[in-house]
């Protein structure tokens, strides 16, 4: 399937104080989101920084994880890794994505803050079935700035829960938001 | 609420090759975890370790972002972590929690895999509505053995997709299923 995409942007996201930064990438970020893009039929994990050493690190890592050396001790996170894709900006990310599906995407930002033209988890989930080719966004650090959020095509509802406390790690906003979208509620859902 | 508790569990879990071992905690778990455990009205989040030193590792570390000087540069890593308790067996878990409730908590694992007598996710969120205590176990490592699951109340049906890769992060893993029991729906899910 083609019809849904993950990218990890590392800039233009915020700071605690609100400045516009471009963060650093982590390791771990690349590991928890590239399985559960794997186990949620994602069809390309983009990471995107336009730092150049940030690029490098994540090249090095996946060329440990997805040649020889890593595969070896660790099948599976290369199988993950796989999908990984680095990138400079989401421009790169969108030309690709046109390449390989024949059609520009649907940018879908991901906020901790509900806007108002936010789309619902159930709309999307069933515009993925249609096949046109959604790509959802998700912010590092303290999460994009405004001015990327409006820029984006749909803003997804935030993840809520029954508490005020609203502070998931982008590791767990990607988990929750791809078995929301994806998840098989047949099969481990309800009792059948 | 006083009805869903949460332990990550360092042993007995087996490794690649099935021994069972005794797993080393790994921070950014804690750290996650938390925040999710948080987000989702978890009541406490033990983490088990029988070994000593781990046990300090995580003691450690809750004195640092509980206490003045971490509070000050994120206090919401501090109020996420302020849940942890550190504890060395399950049993000591089930007593605390005993204490807190005043009833034995009913045991969940979790496992990637199927098992006979697994209960479904609508089934365990209904029961938690009934306010008797739950508690979930996640296993580190590659998951808890055999054994350990024959021995829990109940084994939760595991996280399914579209998919034939099944090898999420623990971190994803507790993210998901906590949202499968405790998302809000009505709030996100669908147009309203």
């Amino acid at each position: 399937m083609l019809d849904m995409f993950v990218a990890l942007l590392h800039y233009p996201v915020v700071n605690k104080k609100g400045d516009t930064i471009a963060s650093a990438v982590t390791n771990l970020d690349l590991h928890d989101i590239a399985r559960a893009a794997k186990t949620y039929g994602v069809a390309s994990f983009y990471v995107v920084t336009p730092l150049y050493d940030q690029q490098k690190l994540v090249k090095e890592l996946l060329s440990h994880w997805t040649t020889d050396a890593g595969e070896k001790t660790n099948k599976i996170r290369g199988e993950a890794l796989s999908l990984v894709k680095p990138a400079e900006t989401l421009d790169e990310v969108k030309a690709d994505i046109k390449k390989q599906t024949g059609r520009e995407p649907e940018t879908v930002a991901t906020s901790a803050r509900r806007y108002e033209k936010s789309i619902s988890f159930d709309a999307l989930r069933q515009h993925l079935k249609e096949g046109a080719p959604y790509l959802l966004l998700f912010g590092t650090a303290w999460g994009f700035t405004e001015q990327f959020i409006f820029e984006a095509d749909h803003v997804l509802h935030p993840v809520m829960a029954d508490s005020n406390y609203n502070h998931l790690s982008v590791r767990s906003a990607v988990s929750i938001v791809l078995d929301r979208l994806k998840g098989d509620y047949r099969g481990s859902y309800a009792d059948d």
